[in-house]
This record gives structure tokens, C-alpha cells and sequence, in this order.
């Protein structure tokens, strides 16, 4: 978490978030502070409770895990606060997204230019994602999937795996973060060829080395092209 | 900064780094705490400092701006440890990366897939990062350009400009931060085709918008897709 966040979330009136992310900032609060948590699939009507108590006149922090402005509420609540030309005074506070965090603890995987990419088709065509893969692929880019497996969703890891080996050596290393630095991180490197032995869920960030990119001591490295 | 590294920082005995960003943290350093700056080009010096520092005992900070494992000094502090199979202890602290601090000034443009490239073609081969510019722009990812522009490389974003446009509407908006979240930060929403009136420095980052990103009450907002 950036100071700033740490600093902000102890000044506001009121937290409202996905009850997992509320559940893990809960302690830096105040007992006076409110939280107001939401389930899984309530963004709008999340982002609408946050602006309604905004513009009741409360310092409101709308949280998201890692970065609010990658896949997070960032957007939606801009969305909307333009969409109903609302007065309330909106600041995003930016933070450390799951493919930077997750790059941390494996070593230096994204020392060079790099996509994230959701494979999470619930508001994106999968014609769309898939595209997007073969682009990043044939790009050469170190490639942090977010969202790679859901329960329900079990097909797009392997497709997207196909599609990397069609580019790229099946000795690739892949980096596997599971709760990326948070208590429980578990992290193991890879490559393609073996990656889907490993356990990829929804907590799951997949980082997916370059032609560069190698694997020593446990570390996962991409060379910048510094002569060493 | 991460309050990690706002901690760690005051805990270490050295903090080593290119002479901008250690002037950037050495307001929250105690008088005994050793700062070595290094100027631009000695990035391999820097690292081998750093590392020889540590192997005497001490505890270093090797400091990047943004985030260390994104073109900084992770990558290489990490090749050299692991070809000098040096015992030292490393532990890379993530950090919020230009894209993701600029993206919070802007507004929300990098809600969904995106890419980062940097233009520098000092150590990556124009060839390469043209390719890679080619594939975001028919992959219709978001794309932050790193390093657009220096006194001695100005026909790269021209370029880059140029690729875009094959690709995407002239409207396609395009976010202009120089110095994000720093004290002298400037933001500038403009468009493929007007973007180049504006200053672009090696200070700035570039963001240019998917096909669904729109601007509006100067801000920058790619959608996720959510029915608001």
C-alpha cells in the first residue's frame, strides 16, 4: 500500500469496498471509522453507494485491491460521477497492481516492455482477449495474465498457453504468484511447458517471461540489455 | 512510495542511486544514513556498488523511481548477484511504475488490457520496439510509452504516432503527464492527432487510449465494460 492510501484511509469518514479488500485494511481504521462492504458482482450499485454518501458531504474511500485504475473501481466510478455530471470531488490514488507485486516476488520478470491482460471474459468477448494474446505473443512481450482460472472458467489458461507456445520455447520460464504479497503468497517459476501442473485460481497472477527471460536461483530474470 | 519502502528506507545504513531519485528521498533519511549518487550511464557501477556495499555487511537501498522492476535497477542488481553467485540477501520492493501513477492523474484510462513500451533505443534495437508498437496498436491495447522523447531521439514518437493512427481514430484520446505524482507534475488530454503539439520529455509519460477510451470533464477514462 502507497503512504498516501495508508494516510487517507485513516482520515476518511467512511470505507466501502468488496468485503475482502475492507476485511484487509480493517485494522489500520478507526473505531469510529464506518466500512461498508458489498459482495462479488455489486460494483455499480458499490460505486453508487460511495458517491451518494460523497455527496451527503462524507470523505468516502472506495478501495481496490492492488491498483483501483487497473481493472479496479477507478473507472466505473468516474463513469459514473461524469455520467451524472455529479460535483463530488474525485481523486485516485494510485497503487501497486498485481502484475508489479507479483514481478517483485518472483525476482525481475518485467524489466522490459510488457502487457497485462485479464482473461476473464465476463465483460470482454473472448474473440477480444484471445486477439489480444496472439498480439502480445507475436510481440515478444512479458505478458501478467490477471483473472487466468476461475471455477467456471478453465479453458482460457490452456488456450492462452497454447498460444504462447506457438511463439515462444516451451522452456520459457512462467512465473506463478498465488496472493501476491499478501500473508498466504505462495510462488512458484515454471515454464510453459509445465505451467499447468501448478495451482492457477482467481488469487492467481501468471507472468509469462520474454525470449530473454530466464530462471536461476530460484529467481526469474528478464535482462534490460545492460552488458554485465 | 510504498510504505514498505518508507520503512525500509530508514532502516538501511546506505541508500545508492541515480543522483535525481536519491536527492528525490533523502528528506526522510536521519543525518547518519549514507546516500551515494551515481549520474545516468552507470547503471552497471551503481549495481556493483550497491552489491559490494552489502557483501561488506551493510545494509544497502539501491533506490529506482517508480518501480524498481520496471526498466529500473532490479533486473541488473539481480543478474549481477546471480552471475557473481554472490550469498548477499536481495528483496525487490515493488512500487507504483509511471504508467499507473500517470493513469491516477488522467483519470482511468488503463482499465482494461494494456501495454508498456519504452522508446529508448539505447539498449532494445528500433526494430524490436517498432514491432511491439505495432502489435498494441492492432491489438487495441492501451499503451504507455516510457522514455518518448529525449534532446537526442525525437523521431520516436513521431513513429509511434504514425503506428497508432494506421490502427485507431485520430479522436483516440491520449494522456499527456510529464513528472506524475511528482511536485511539479502536468497534465495535458489530447488526442492521436494532436498529441504532438504538446511537450514530451524524458520525464513524460504517454498513454494512449483503447478504441472504447473517451475523454470528458478532463478526464480519461477507458470503460471496463460495466452497463452504468
Amino acid at each position: 500500500m502507497s503512504l498516501k492510501a495508508y494516510r487517507l484511509l485513516q482520515e476518511v469518514d467512511t470505507v466501502v469496498g468488496y468485503s475482502t479488500y475492507v476485511d484487509l485494511v480493517t485494522e489500520i481504521l478507526a473505531p469510529e471509522q464506518e466500512t461498508i462492504s458489498t459482495g462479488m458482482g455489486t460494483e455499480v450499485k458499490r460505486c453508487k453507494k460511495a458517491i451518494k454518501l460523497a455527496q451527503q458531504g462524507l470523505e468516502v474511500a472506495l478501495v481496490s485491491s492492488g491498483d483501483s485504475g487497473v481493472y479496479g473501481m477507478a473507472g466505473l466510478v468516474l463513469e459514473l460521477v461524469e455520467k451524472e455530471a455529479s460535483d463530488i470531488s474525485v481523486e485516485i490514488i494510485p497503487g501497486i497492481t498485481a502484475a508489479n507485486a507479483a514481478a517483485a516476488s518472483l525476482g525481475a520478470p518485467l524489466m522490459h516492455d510488457y502487457t497485462v491482460i485479464s482473461l476473464s471474459d465476463l465483460l470482454t468477448p473472448w474473440a477480444v482477449i484471445k486477439k489480444r494474446l496472439i498480439k502480445a505473443a507475436e510481440g515478444d512481450f512479458i505478458t501478467a495474465l490477471y483473472n487466468p482460472k476461475s471455477k467456471q472458467r478453465v479453458k482460457q489458461i490452456e488456450e492462452a498457453r497454447q498460444i504462447f507456445l506457438q511463439q515462444r520455447s516451451a522452456e520459457t520460464p512462467v512465473g506463478i504468484v498465488r496472493s501476491a504479497k499478501r500473508g498466504a503468497e505462495e510462488i512458484e517459476i515454471t515454464t510453459l511447458e509445465q505451467m499447468l501442473e501448478f495451482e492457477i485460481n482467481m488469487l492467481t497472477t501468471v507472468i509469462i517471461g520474454n525470449s530473454d527471460t530466464y530462471s536461476a536461483q530460484d529467481l526469474m530474470i528478464t535482462p534490460r540489455g545492460y552488458q554485465v
